[in-house]
């Protein structure tokens, strides 16, 4: 989780809403990791897990990460849990809860329902405190 | 749709599940056209949806795509539905309704969620009958 949020800070210099993600191997190694970059890339489906998920698969060359993980610093919102579910993430870890965007444990909460095939297991609030100040900071400097 | 059903037959010819989109502008001139790559490019975004959308974006150089309209042969997922409300299209127009993996009228009905912050115009059953056909045809040829 460090390194997502090294990415959540690096993207929050950039001007991006600081959000960071890693997507490591079976044994732990990191194959990837990105900031959001929705700004910078013009691109509303450049979510920090979207950028790394698709250098992950592009990496191993597999539309599958069978027993990958994904670390990323805010709770995926629905567009990236899909994502997640489609990629066969094993295990996913987020830092901070999100009530508004958020859509594993809020809102369409993805893989709780019944039309999903694949459930990674999940575990949120690592390095919640952390992740939730990087944000919080950001958006009050934007006030 | 027509357009986009040329992009669902394209992408059968390719042996990828024939699912074709196709973003046009306020005054309804085609912005960008795809057909699902999951398996050419090795990545599990790469639905028709997500692909015309992220090239309709660059075309205009905004991760918004205000008063753009989406068709799509397929009932989005709920990651593409995600991204479509992102995106800010206006109206969706899909074909076959799609029970086991569509999130629009199924599943997590994404624009139902309360947390959804930009609800389209939806307008299912267009082009219903041959959309339905191209994947009916599709997956007996897998069998």
């Amino acid at each position: 989780m460090d390194l997502a949020l090294e990415e959540a800070r690096a993207a929050a210099e950039r001007g991006e809403v600081p959000v960071g993600a890693v997507v490591s191997g079976p044994g732990g190694e990191v194959l990837a990791s990105a900031g959001n970059r929705t700004l910078e890339l013009k691109d509303p489906t450049a979510h920090a897990e979207l950028l790394a998920i698709r250098e992950a698969c592009a990496r191993l060359g597999s539309e599958r990460l069978t027993g990958c993980d994904l670390h990323v610093t805010l709770e995926p919102c629905a567009m990236c849990a899909t994502a997640i579910s489609f990629a066969r993430i094993r295990r996913l870890y987020y830092g901070a809860a999100d009530e508004k965007m958020g859509g594993v444990d809020h809102g369409p909460r993805i893989f709780a329902q019944a039309t999903c095939h694949h459930r990674p297991e999940v575990y949120g609030g690592i390095g919640e405190r952390q992740a939730a100040d990087l944000l919080k900071a950001f958006f009050a400097g934007r006030r």
